[in-house]
């Protein structure tokens, strides 16, 4: 693999650290054969070269006679590190032009300036993470929430992978015992009982599925819920959606015709993130449902897990409400009913509402705001995630385990409508390269490229 | 002094990297008596109680059974560390999330958050660096240039307090000898030679002197060279400023009386920094030699360090050209004459401007822009620095070695008018007293909070 071959003599560096002017120090990594070699021509201090691995030097970086700066280096070497290979971390002084000197120095002394993802790329490709782990990385270093968290930490801790890694066992075994009938082929044996294949299949198709179905639930927490607020217009939406957020984020513009990019504002209820849509524009926003028909409006809502469906009991009428409830339902996806001004509602208007089953609210006052939010956490029923099911939040992944399944039902195909061992083990061995995608067990230039290439410089 | 016991035993713990998405690793340092105490509290792996100092541990930092983050732990066990006291480094994921989660849990532990500075502060306190050396560290990560980065460095490692403390030791020789005096004072007696005196407090007087004219070329090579672009509208200022900055960063604007805030932009020649100032509004800047009588403009101008004066000999008189110079020249600034246009001149037309002595351009055809760059450096006179001279960059130290100056002169009179001994034993401890505050001999809690107060958190 090329990516391998070109790469892995090659010593290479690149700032660790966020850049920015608000911090103490900056961390500068080394990783390659020669990262002890490269530091020690720059460092004056112990020699690098005979120190210990895991140990901590005081020195300076100089460039010739001049002090570039007083440093700390930490040594890792070769096979104790992150990327296996010999590793020198430099604490500097966080000054740009600090930072830029040394690395200029290193790169003049050796080293290249690393790639985006190139230091987990070679822990992967060094075998120390597989690849849904190394994903798993800048997953973890984007959480936001605690579910986010949760599931990267998980899945870099190896918890998917080890499920995955058992299942292609279960399928390699087979596979095997498939293609030793190939030997025999002639002699019509079958070293596979096909009872025994089927049942062992649909145990693995099971987990799969369960795999991919907990994709959605895994977007969600990963992405967060998008969450569409409805109704007329002037209900209280953005004041609502002030309430939630709790501060003046929405911008209530009284300008007609104002528009302005999609804008989407979070909130963080009990470690799940819900984002709220907004439509371009205040104006647009108001008019949620009374554009109901407008293709815009509807393919937001449409995007949304959950629609807010807002309004006002002292200026709409019930039957209005009770047909704009119809047209939201009609798109299938889940929604609360809200009745805001609350605080201004008699007992009998309460009595006309209570087929509706509403969450009763008011904006302004700040009234039932926590049990809206109870409601919405409630809505996406992510409340008892167990934090040892293995959750699927990866695009890529999710297609390697569509395409496993398509493989095992090909498979289970082959079993019914008998076909020659040949054929399948060729299903199965098509099944095995779709899940061996996912850990990196099979792995293409152009996929690790695609895959490395976002993460940050540095990691 | 209250700073000092108030802290001392408490364990602060702070984010010590920028604080941003675009990096790989963050690093959470903790400083105090507990601050390894504390890390094992939450950290999974070796017992770092007894691991040796300068080593680093791979674990898991944990909030009860939750896993946080796999992280990286360096120990630097007192006094070997930066601030002297037992010092812990967590290298985590660059993830807000966890960065906060991993501080929270810390402070949740008996940590307490950082002050801005309060590392660097314990440094100071607890003899690892003096006041210049720590003041030199904020200096440093504000450095963005070869001279003001070679300043910083020089005050950190020492170089400007090794010369205070010689010049502070041969003061309070002088001292303690006119002090022995007055335990004899009826005796009548001189330990200290009058005449000696004189000699050391002259040359003592000498060096405080170089160190004050120092401050305008220290305060120059850190802040930058203020310049001013002068000349009369449309002769091309703004492309000027481009072609020098090479980008498109002055922004020029159609609409006559757009006014903005003031705008700068440094350019850095040869390891100086060179501020262009321009005055408020695009406008504004192309009137600076009209509106020369205006106020603002000619309070922006005598900020200048330098100005350049440019016109356009296809538009400018030559008898107005003079009379704007004289003008500028009257401000007693040093001034550079540009003609631009340069490219559109007969021969004639050059032989007329010689006696300006002026430096040919063409800002649109970047002609001639680098002899203008090495004009600059030139008229600043700061091309040859010698590395190993003392440079006062930093306002309180001037001041305190003026009234160092002061003090020293009021000796000098003392000596040539005769005082009792023991009012010059006054004077000299006075001007003692200014010497050390500048090495933080002597210190008050507000001169400390007004130091550190000014330094990030974290450092």
């Amino acid at each position: 693999m090329s990516t391998t071959s070109s790469t892995s003599q090659e010593t290479i560096v690149a700032l660790a650290t966020s850049p920015g002017a608000n911090g103490a120090i900056a961390v500068i990594r080394l990783s390659g054969p020669d990262a002890l070699l490269i530091c020690n021509k720059v460092f004056k201090g112990k020699d690098l070269l005979k120190q210990e691995s895991h140990t901590i030097h005081f020195g300076t970086i100089r460039d010739g006679e001049q002090i570039i700066d007083e440093v700390l280096v930490s040594l890792f070497i070769a096979p104790n590190s992150y990327t296996k290979e010999n590793v020198v971390e430099i604490s500097t002084h966080n000054s740009k032009y600090i930072i830029e000197r040394v690395l200029s120095l290193l790169i003049r002394h050796g080293a290249r300036a690393a790639k985006a993802g190139e230091f987990t790329l070679r822990a992967f490709l060094n075998g120390g993470l597989d690849l849904s782990q190394a994903e798993a990385v800048a997953d973890l270093i984007a959480s936001n929430s605690a579910s986010s968290h949760q599931i990267a930490m998980q899945q870099m801790r190896g918890g998917f992978s080890n499920q995955l890694k058992q299942l292609r066992e279960d399928l390699v075994h087979f596979a095997s015992l498939i293609e030793l009938e190939l030997d025999f082929s002639e002699e019509d044996v079958e070293f596979a009982n096909r009872d025994q294949l089927r049942v062992l299949i649909m145990k693995i198709h099971q987990v799969i599925a369960k795999l991919i179905r907990s994709f959605e639930q895994g977007n969600v927490l990963k992405n967060g819920v998008p969450v569409v607020i409805a109704g007329k217009p002037n209900v209280g939406k953005s004041t609502l959606l002030n309430a939630l957020l709790n501060e003046e984020r929405a911008i209530v513009s009284d300008i007609a015709g104002t528009t302005r990019d999609t804008i989407e504002d979070e909130i963080n209820i009990h470690g799940v993130t819900f984002r709220f849509i907004d439509t371009a524009g205040i104006r647009h926003t108001e008019d949620v449902v009374e554009a109901i028909g407008v293709e815009r409006t509807m393919a937001k809502m449409k995007q949304a897990r959950l629609i807010i469906y807002l309004f006002d009991p002292t200026q709409d009428a019930i039957a209005d409400v009770k047909q704009q409830i119809q047209e939201v339902e009609a798109l299938n996806i889940p929604f609360v009913t809200i009745i805001n001004k609350s605080d201004l509602l008699s007992e009998e208007q309460r009595a006309s509402f209570a087929e509706l089953s509403p969450i009763y609210i008011s904006a302004k006052q700040q009234l039932g705001i926590e049990e809206l939010k109870d409601e919405l956490l409630n809505q996406v029923n992510l409340g008892n995630i167990n934090t040892d099911d293995v959750i699927v939040t990866n695009i890529r992944h999710l297609e390697a385990l569509q395409l496993t399944k398509q493989g095992l039902e090909k498979v289970l195909d082959g079993i019914d409508n008998p076909i020659t061992s040949d054929f399948l083990a060729m299903d199965i061995r098509q099944a095995l390269y779709h899940l061996g995608e996912i850990t990196g067990t099979v792995t293409t230039d152009d996929l690790l490229e695609n895959i490395f290439s976002k993460f940050c410089i540095g990691k």
